[in-house]
């Protein structure tokens, strides 16, 4: 445990990479909002892989199945289930090396666990696959946030090394987020995608893989929501973002750059224009003491290469406990930061969302 | 919400800077354990203001009583509370500057949040003292990890840039943690420490503040514990630093600057030596897929600079709404990082027995 | 909220009675337990509707189908999905009266909640036809139980009047349990069973239904189990009896007759036999200060009729808010008792489970 | 565990009986809300024992201390916790039978699941004692009902099988309320009252002791709130019901005799008068499928008789484990379910708090 995540609304994860399916239930949404299933899957399928050349060639739909809590085109207040079921499996690839350990994969912590009885074929649950359905329910999570105007874009800031410019606080905007989500490469400056793909595509050449960072920002949070001290905003949105498979680093506002600012410089002081309180600067990241302040809020996630990668590396088989070489066949996914990027969305939505379901008074 | 914290145990937190107390209560703790209460006040002494010019003059002995959960020197098993009184408050300071939001303090988001009905003397519950019940907790739980041999050591690494070397995983041991623990200030290198205490001497002069880096290490944790999805360790020690004030980064083994490596080197190959798993490397420190794999868990937690300067700033009035300039009198704490050492362990301790008194098996 | 339940499984529970499928994840079970399909299938057939006479014509085979979390016949650890494809529904027969609130059903409670939204058909979310999935959960509850030499067991000790004798405990037994599961009707005596059978086809004739009262026992569960306060084992086993629809109460041991009683007599006195500690009585029900004593916890649980009647009754029309006669036609089921049985036993053990699955050592 | 408790408001209770004090958080409370302190002086008066010859002359004036969460007369927001010490505590009389196990007593079960390591004096933890934070913090939650003009009141229904008149749901009004609260004893009818006075009497003059049985009201309550499944209000409040030490059976509506009622009858039909929608008759007890009807919600709990006896009975010594014989002496209560009145109306004014604080829309 836990797939169950969530103070005010629910979400409980379910499925295996090569099972029969994978899924998702949301308890505690509000009755009646009508849902955009074509926005649904359209943030489906910018998680989905398969698109180009710089993913996995894994070829899944991703088509899901509302089962219940979706009635007449609205949600009815119940268990929302969301299924998706798997098809382009080739479980035969995996028995071989059933006991082989892969390198920077789950496959011998996940043995520890559970004693070697969990589904190992392609990660099991352990399987980035297992992101769809957070994807869904974050879909759903933007849907109702946009009628609160808050508003949720992400970039990729940096893949191995290659830069993106960072966001600018003054232009973040709900088309801007939309236009990020349309291009095939979420970056801002379409030099540096040309260079990022380039680094990917040379890494897969190499049968090897390439790391990266996503940037992401939530405009249009109103100030005072959140809580000390164990539900501050970032220990929320850091739970999430952790939960998300190869995400290693997280930071807010300036984050570890602000271990090298003085008092005077990382306090964002105050101004008030049109009646409306806002800070000059947001090395903060638009929370203080735990709380939202009102600025944007941004932080920035750091993933690690994906490690399934076909250069050959010292493993070891643990059923006779001996060192091997290993070289995975088959079908890698040299970068999985741009895939990523419709999940660090999600995830925060529904961390937003479940904030804002808090009830502050009777 | 949420004061309550934990799944196998449950920690609640409570109090105000200048109310009449601060405290916890710890539920879920196994019964008949002996307290070492001399270990614990070690722990909040470490923790505590006022020991030398480097931090705040605010001195609070924190002396602590347990009201209940422990009998004839043993945890009875039932809820375990401690109360720690306030002295040392000088509440008229605050008075006239109720209405000023200090910048880079929670005055303005917790005004918003509870409506202007928090009580913000000192800060209040948002105060860095209500970590000193956190260390109280935290320094039960270690003296339960120790029983199984699983040890907790820090070191500040940065300090407005002056770097610490880092630690040296081969290296790591008790007898070193308890010799960190029992310097003046936290640093493996001695020349490093000399030059930090004269950064934040520097800052204090100039009524400013610093920031900086604590690199903490977590030993012989069996492989095998934590869980997908969202209770990895990752997210579950995420959750727990960033609840700590002042915390804006977080990254686990290499963190960020994964980001700029290939999966090849990134992956950590493994080794088997005297039917031991190991592996080569540690990029991951020690957790895979959410779950530890026997190495040590190492993580790096990013300190703003104190708020709480003497500088002028520019802030506003939240009742008037107009903008002001203010400059904070009395008693600053140029640096927080030293002292926030003690409390990053204290929550990794929690965090670690909480998972491992998850039972996996009837 | 909630469809999640549970501190050391979690079980959530999704579906409506007349949409694509009704399910349930489990999480948090232990890894590699060989579970038994075909007594799930037993305990699943026990409460399915159709079997009889005395039960409602709807016919559904309840054929689960386990979606993850199980894998080469063992639990994998991971979250157990289990879905159930609805399949004869005849949701024409409801579109008429959408807008008519059945007395005695959670029609008018639900419309309130749900604003109108929730799917009505048969009762949606809330059909008894969601016990099905508590079932499937209890199943494989029960199995693990009788791993520890657990056992429940369970007979109808009242329809409309007519009883049933009550358990002995000096008899209770595994095999004793097994032939009152295996019985058509869970009665021990074959009299009074022949009486509540008639008893249930006169309402039936009539157009109406009756109500009755379970009588639950549990064996061999350890003295020391449950928490004070929130989580007596009493608490834990009544949050989960008044979960399932129509129970209205419930009594531990002797129960509302112990408000009749002097302590003397309530208080269950010691006897030391062969180094075991026993209760001379049982008043108290396998249960003292909500921790069990090693006595069988016993139980009684209290069933409403049957709301859904053929007879006229006396209703509202909540869109046109107006008063009106209501005579619900097709199908009934004049007493849904006996099929209740298995679901008190399911939730029971689930019950039970998550209880024993709490670490109280390190 | 788990001493915690609660969704949208989390309280955590600690303490002993004869430890240093005993007391409680409450957490999630809406801020700026002023509390009435004599309020909550009177409701704790109530449970406060030595008051009369038919209770324990323990003589505890349960005065209590807001540590924090209140400030300026009002309520902050943030965790309000109460520390109400111990003072006229005889441990003495406790240590010489400390591993006799009285009957009916949670002595065994508590030393079972604690190793024998839980405060046993008074009965520590488990003591009828720790009811008195609950009943402070279900004061503070009665006055945030008060509000909404949601009212809760009770009577003793029965004592020993002397009962008063059941609840006229017709004549159910604050003002009634409060004069039930107001009587030394509260019950409708005076002659009853004596009756009962005199059971008691003639039970302490045998040194034993009776139980009986509340009835329970709460009126105003909107239609509409609640959850199916694991959260319907009847598991809500049997949950907390099950917690108050002594209760062993509850039932909603009318309850145990629904099970001999035909569904025509207990079907609680609809009227609509004034644009308002009601039931003729109320058996299920403002509770349908988990979710208030607007009804008054009645319930009635069964207390067993007060296990401290001054009768000798038969026991035995946990250490040699060999049975004896057992006479306590000093202060017994020969019946504290009249005590108990302001606890189940605390419970289930903390139990609706909690419900009426889930936000069902953004």
């Amino acid at each position: 445990m836990s797939s169950v995540w969530g103070n005010n609304i629910k979400i409980s994860l379910f499925g295996e990479s090569h099972g029969k399916g994978i899924g998702i239930i949301i308890d505690g949404l509000p009755a009646g909002f009508r849902l955009n299933l074509e926005e649904i899957a359209f943030e489906m399928q910018r998680r989905s892989p398969g698109k180009n050349n710089t993913s996995t060639p894994r070829k899944e739909k991703d088509s899901f199945e509302i089962i219940s809590g979706f009635f007449e085109g609205k949600t009815t207040g119940t268990p929302l289930c969301c299924m998706i079921l798997n098809h382009d499996t080739k479980s035969d690839d995996y028995e071989k090396t059933r006991y082989y350990m892969r390198p920077g994969h789950a496959d011998y912590t996940g043995y520890m666990k559970y004693k070697g009885c969990n589904d190992f074929r392609g990660g099991g649950h352990f399987s980035g696959r297992l992101t769809a359905p957070i994807v869904f329910a974050g879909a759903i999570a933007k849907q109702f946030l946009k009628e609160k105007e808050i508003y949720i874009g992400s970039h990729v800031l940096d893949i191995f090394g290659i830069k993106d410019k960072a966001f600018d606080e003054t232009t973040l905007s709900p088309d801007m987020f939309n236009a990020l989500a349309q291009k095939e490469y979420s970056v801002l400056d379409d030099i540096s995608s040309e260079m990022m793909k380039n680094a990917i595509l040379d890494a897969k050449k190499e049968a090897d893989s390439v790391g990266g960072i996503i940037e992401t920002a939530i405009i249009n949070v109103p100030a005072g929501i959140g809580s000390p001290f164990f539900d501050s905003v970032e220990s929320r949105l850091a739970g999430m973002m952790f939960s998300i498979p190869a995400v290693k680093g997280l930071e807010f506002g300036t984050g570890f750059d602000m271990a090298h600012m003085k008092g005077s410089e990382a306090n964002d002081q105050f101004t008030i224009s049109g009646g409306k309180v806002q800070t000059k600067t947001n090395h903060n990241g638009g929370i203080q003491g735990g709380i939202t302040n009102g600025m944007p809020i941004i932080f920035k996630t750091a993933f690690k290469p994906t490690p399934s990668i076909g250069k050959k590396q010292q493993s070891f088989d643990i059923k006779d406990m001996k060192e091997t070489e290993l070289e995975i066949q088959g079908r890698h996914d040299p970068c999985i930061v741009f895939r990523a990027v419709p999940v660090t969305e999600a995830g925060a939505a529904l961390v937003i969302l479940d904030i804002l379901l808090e009830k502050d008074e009777l």
